[in-house]
């Protein structure tokens, strides 16, 4: 531990952490925590910031709670309340106890809030002055504190009456103010705020439309709870994105890196897989029903996976058309028909084409007109369902609240596989048995 | 026009960009750009921010130039690079020939860097001063333009000598300070800077190493030339990872939204299809070849499609871990036998667990074991290939210069078709038939 922790600080003090979180990452699992606990604390907080959650997760759980507690102390309070929100109920319970008791409250406070609402992606580091304090005062409270307020983002602070949020202060406006100037006199009143509760794409919006660095949440009495800074709020929207690539692609669960357990990543993949297989199976049985039409005419088995290969691509696209649209907000989850309309025109094109080259290479392989026909026209129709489902799945999924990057694959998958067996198969035992 | 202009005004004004950007979007396309251009300035300069690249760069190429400039010239340094960058040369010529010689010049200049890199990522708005100003000075100058400096963040100036960079400035120690101070007895020297090449993983490396919310850009003889700040960062690499996403699901050459021409977006979704078509007919014709095989033993058909589908399943799970592992900076494109290693001990497990599901439904639809043995066997055997092909290819495509989140899944889907295909088919022709 000793020697690891030797080459994780000298790392870290190089300024060079992602490479330490690398090193770490590559330890066996055992040697993780005693190495972090071998560190300084400042340079075990700056190492544990820039882990995977769950990896993170899993070295304070075994470090002792008072080291744990003082590696937590020195994180900003969103950091610290995301990493305890992701500990097993005891290990949380233990180091909250080992923390000073404000710090410790103010993290269970943070805790309750949803990750993605303003609640939970504000920082409570901040300045605040009464208003009936003057410039001399905070200049004064600037020079007593500046060691303190060292991280704290000083573009603005916020003037308070009590706890009540009533003004923002630029900080250049103090340069050219008189010091004896109260700073009720000063501040921007009724400044722009959100509340606590604010859901991730509302902040979008405000931060879209104005150029602050920083936005004030307050509670339902109008009380100063922290501030959400713009490159928070950039930083979840991108996980938000991440995850949303990750489970499209079957990672569900959390992030999977490939230092974890191998039986906790199988198990993972693993409940994706098996739901899918089922779906699978589901599918295929269309094709079981039609046996007698394919031994007659053996060369449609070929054309079985194409089919359901290609549905699975025309689809996808429309899939991830729809997820942009909706988190750009370009369309509501009620505009079923707008995009239905939009996608069977594009569907109809490359169905088009689809079908023609598909067709083409039926019809030459065997010079079977009605299987090029039976082929090609079957991919044509079902490309336009696969537009159409794909179009259309993430937007109900999000009406009726389930999670559409989850969900709107394999229900995409499954319905055109269906379909597209069904088309081609049903067209051939008229035409061609 | 001028009623659509009225609309959008209406929305701008109070704060609600993004919905105008939708009422925007909704508009025939020929009235976009007449409606914008009845816009006040700024107003349209807001709402030119909020569109997608494409839409917007269609929106100036219609306006006149000196109307386009206008609106150009609202916008910070980096944003209107961006826009320039985007037009076709005709139009940017002759807008960049409306605008101020000045502003026209810096944004040649910015449209010339790698929009990935420092360079492009940098604003050009900042505070310098010279290293032998005093603090009056600088009180002197923040009252002059205060104006002109309310968008920059003044959270730092830099301190310059000549344009060579020197040093930056905490505005906050300029409080505490005695107005007569030049500032090089102030400044932190030898500050932290990138150079305008640096590229966008490097600088996610510094930001992630210092809480700065900026940090200056330099060129090789250490000028300064703008500053990146860490909510732009944050914003290119959602940008990415979004345009990961976007291209995993085949939606290449650019973000689409359904409101582009019909046959633009049928087009580009079709130059994907095609290529997948071309490899689909390369994979099937694994099948074409075992067709004897296939009309004694009419079930394997059924059988075909789930092993096609699952292996795609279980390889893509790999290729996320991977284009994540690479992103994060825990695997190198060299270490394939690490990720095959890690691989197919997963899929070792994962593929028992599959091929036993269907295995089992093969024996009990049929009963016959030897089916659910060859069945079985063939998806274990090629879950296994599955993941490892899904976690090395998109190592193999960073380290040839591919795009991965192109080029990962056609290939992945190829390779792990033909070989289930074969594997199925062959251990069917020696032990069914």
């Amino acid at each position: 531990a000793q020697e690891n922790a030797e080459e994780l600080r000298g790392l870290i003090e190089s300024d060079a952490v992602n490479d330490a979180a690398v090193v770490l990452d590559r330890m066996p699992e055992e040697e993780r925590s005693a190495a972090v606990g071998e560190l300084p604390t400042e340079a075990a907080a700056d190492l544990i910031e820039h882990l995977l959650e769950q990896q993170a997760a899993e070295i304070l759980e075994q470090l002792t709670p008072d080291v744990a507690a003082s590696i937590l102390e020195e994180l900003t309070s969103d950091v610290r309340a995301d990493l305890i929100a992701g500990l097993d109920a005891q290990s949380a319970f233990d180091i909250l106890q080992a923390m000073s008791p404000v710090e410790a409250e103010e993290t269970k406070e943070l805790c309750r809030y949803e990750p993605d609402s303003a609640g939970g992606l504000m920082v409570t580091e901040l300045l605040a002055f009464e208003s009936t304090s003057t410039v001399q005062a905070v200049f004064d409270d600037l020079a007593e504190h500046s060691e303190e307020y060292r991280d704290i983002d000083v573009q603005y602070s916020f003037v308070v009456d009590g706890k009540r949020l009533v003004g923002v202060l630029p900080m250049r406006d103090l340069f050219l103010a008189k010091r004896s100037t109260p700073l009720f006199e000063l501040m921007i009143k009724d400044p722009i705020s959100v509340t606590d509760r604010t859901q991730l794409s509302a902040l979008e919006d405000v931060f879209d439309n104005h150029s602050f660095l920083g936005i004030p949440v307050v509670n339902e009495s109008q009380e100063l709870l922290g501030v959400v800074q713009r490159s928070s709020l950039e930083h979840a929207i991108a996980a938000h994105d991440r995850s949303d690539y990750l489970k499209s692609q079957g990672i569900i669960g959390g992030e999977e890196i490939r230092s974890l357990p191998v039986f906790e990543r199988a198990r993972r993949r693993l409940s994706w897989l098996s739901v899918n297989i089922l779906l699978n199976i589901l599918a295929a049985s269309v094709i079981a029903m039609y046996q007698d039409t394919l031994s007659s005419v053996i060369a449609l088995a070929v054309f079985l996976p194409i089919i359901s290969d290609m549905s699975g691509c025309s689809g996808n696209q429309a899939v991830a058309v729809s997820m942009r649209e909706l988190s750009l907000g370009l369309i509501r989850p009620a505009e079923l028909m707008r995009v239905w309309g939009k996608e069977i025109s594009v569907g109809a094109i490359n169905g088009m084409c689809l079908g023609m080259l598909v067709g083409a290479a039926a019809f030459f392989w065997k010079a079977d007109v009605m299987l090029g026909i039976v082929v090609g026209g079957a991919l044509c129709l079902n490309t336009m369902v696969a537009v159409s489902i794909g179009g259309m799945v993430p937007l109900l999924m999000k009406r009726f609240h389930f999670d559409p990057a989850i969900a709107s694959g394999p229900i995409l998958t499954t319905v055109t596989d269906m379909c597209g067996f069904f088309l081609v198969l049903s067209m051939a035992s008229v035409l061609l048995v």
